[in-house]
């Protein structure tokens, strides 16, 4: 049955991937998962499918989720990410294994979108049963290094903390329409929104003057010690000194080089709790990393657990990378003998060599012709 | 919020792959894939959702296919097998490539099904763009030194070809209701219903016979010589002479031994047009490679090329592997003082080793304790 035009075409916002940019990708895959192994990290995969009731507990409009139905009336959900499947698993079959556990992944998630792609690989960690900053501080490190062992260049890790800016609206008092608002504003990184919300609202002068500030406070260590000045409650207090020892430990590691503490970080999914990160390489105008503390998620399935983790849009790097010169078959074998031909490509194959046997009885000129087409530089005629 | 029992559930047919599982699945996927590539198969992949105007363009009723809606309205189908989208791909993206295009594949495909996984790992291969019996025997030959590669023992490929069963029906004038209910119980290996059905047919006691015979006739090349005493059709004739052709190429490959000619398989893929091939191993029900010649798919994408191919239900041959004892971590750092703790880790993670690392400040006893329970072999104190 002829296909329609649509039938020719991928969904919208999904595509393919052609032998020298998929080759690529499977080497950054690989390469990150070794890391990922080399800190102890153990590989797991999780279903593509997950119920609506495990990924999204209660229904919201307006998500960004590819949604379904199973044969029993049950809402499927195409995984969004993995972090929630993680813990569903680990609340679960891995329940009673000694803490903390270390589980990566490399999966493709799904979600709806006008700009970006809709189905993308991601590779990720999740951490599970620490609360020590020690443990942010190791996944922030392992991000930086995966980053560079996928050989970027000048990118940037911003950290903040989920504690400081609930403690600072907290602290000033701040109306709760006000706060979402400002949140909002502060998640898009919409500073020209902010400046107007803040001057436009009916607060203190001393409040505005941190509302003000606060989206751009970002820096090194010095900057914290400039929050403790707007207060000293003990909620934003405790946020403050962990990411002190956070900053302290990434030092450790060798790579606070590559980290900016950037209090105006609000992470999208509402699960994250105390650090969080988002990591920028120069050319996407989007986080490719995004990471965090998620220490209620858990209780949510049974168990509680504190955890922190992250995960990298791999395929969004795979695209600003170049693509070197494909490499084809090494031997094209032809000859009038099919026998013969496939005796000799066998050879070839058993001493390692990427060898294209020819179907077709070709002359000597069509052989040559075809390896030129193809790229293959050996030809041999039995 | 608290998850109902369904949100702590892996959904109906899907499941979980644990360290150790994926540990050997992705190992036996790296074994295949860099054998394809040694025979000059490149690696592709397409989305895991396509327009069901791509998979199935006259919808059918009481399919196995995982169907959603995309924002449009349109259809879109979980893929249920990959040769469909690689036609897709190669009719569209890839179009005006050198034939023959050697292409392969590792990903996930997903059938409902109330006995099987719903979600299962496939590798597999289309060779495009030959008509030649020498790419029919080049697949199954793949077919065969893949599952020689994944220590598969007592395997078998049942060889048939469509053409036979379709010159044989035209050849004794089967009545097309009686062909269709006799073709439905050999697909699904009903010799019982066969009986049956014929005996209680009013067809001549000559073509009575054949169809009898028919669904038991298997073996080497000998077998192929009985079936043209039978009948002598242009079309039958044809396939009978390709079958042996093929045959004679796998002994060129020395694969024939793993090879049972067996012309009672018709493959449940409505694509296939030639030969055809299944491949069972000891303790498994189903077939676990599928393949077989599709010679008129790429004309329903508009270009008229012909193909053939297989697939390895990878899933299925990972069940039934025995799961080697679990690889921990080599080395298990603690210390009173963290900055210290993450410098010797890096140090070791540097040397290669794999490393984990503690986060609070264990006692030497309780270190021990913890490397006992992780099977973590040494353990460094700070």
């Amino acid at each position: 049955m002829p296909r329609s035009p649509l039938g020719l075409r991928v969904p919208e916002g999904m595509h393919d991937i052609l032998p020298m940019e998929l080759a690529l990708q499977d080497q950054a895959e690989e390469t990150v998962l070794k890391l990922f192994k080399t800190w102890a990290y153990q590989k797991v995969l999780t279903p593509t499918l997950e119920y609506g009731a495990c990924i999204q507990p209660v229904e919201e409009e307006g998500n960004s989720f590819f949604k379904l139905f199973d044969r029993q009336g049950h809402v499927l959900v195409l995984r969004p990410e993995l972090t929630t499947s993680i813990a569903r698993l680990v609340s679960t079959r891995m329940r009673g294994a000694p803490m903390p556990i270390r589980l990566c992944y490399a999966a493709d998630v799904f979600r709806y979108s006008k700009s970006h792609r809709q189905e993308f690989r991601q590779v990720g960690v999740e951490l599970i049963g620490s609360d020590s900053p020690a443990a942010d501080a190791e996944v922030v490190a392992l991000a930086i290094e995966a980053l560079q062992k996928l050989k970027q260049k000048g990118f940037q890790i911003n950290l903040g903390h989920m504690g400081i800016f609930k403690g600072l609206m907290a602290e000033l008092e701040i109306p709760s329409e006000f706060k979402a608002s400002y949140e909002e504003k502060l998640g898009r990184k919409d500073f020209v929104g902010i400046e107007r919300l803040v001057r436009d609202s009916g607060l203190a002068p001393q409040v505005k003057e941190i509302l003000f500030k606060f989206p751009h406070l970002h820096g090194t260590e010095d900057m914290l010690a400039e929050v403790l000045q707007w207060s000293q409650q003990a909620y934003l207090r405790e946020a403050v000194e962990e990411l002190h020892s956070i900053f302290s430990y990434l030092k450790a590691f060798g790579v606070q080089e590559n980290v900016n503490l950037d209090l105006g970080i609000l992470r999208g999914f509402s699960y994250y709790t105390g650090a969080v990160f988002e990591g920028y390489v120069p050319g996407i105008g989007f986080p490719v990393v995004e990471g965090g503390r998620y220490d209620t998620l858990y209780s949510e399935f049974g168990e509680d657990i504190p955890a922190t983790g992250f995960a990298i849009n791999l395929g969004a790097l795979i695209e600003q990378i170049p693509c070197p010169i494909f490499q084809s078959s090494e031997v094209l074998v032809y000859g009038g003998d099919i026998v013969q031909v496939i005796a000799r490509t066998q050879k070839l194959r058993q001493a390692g060599k990427t060898v294209e046997m020819c179907l077709e009885n070709l002359t000597r000129e069509e052989a040559l012709k075809l390896a030129k087409k193809k790229g293959i530089p050996e030809v041999i005629g039995i």
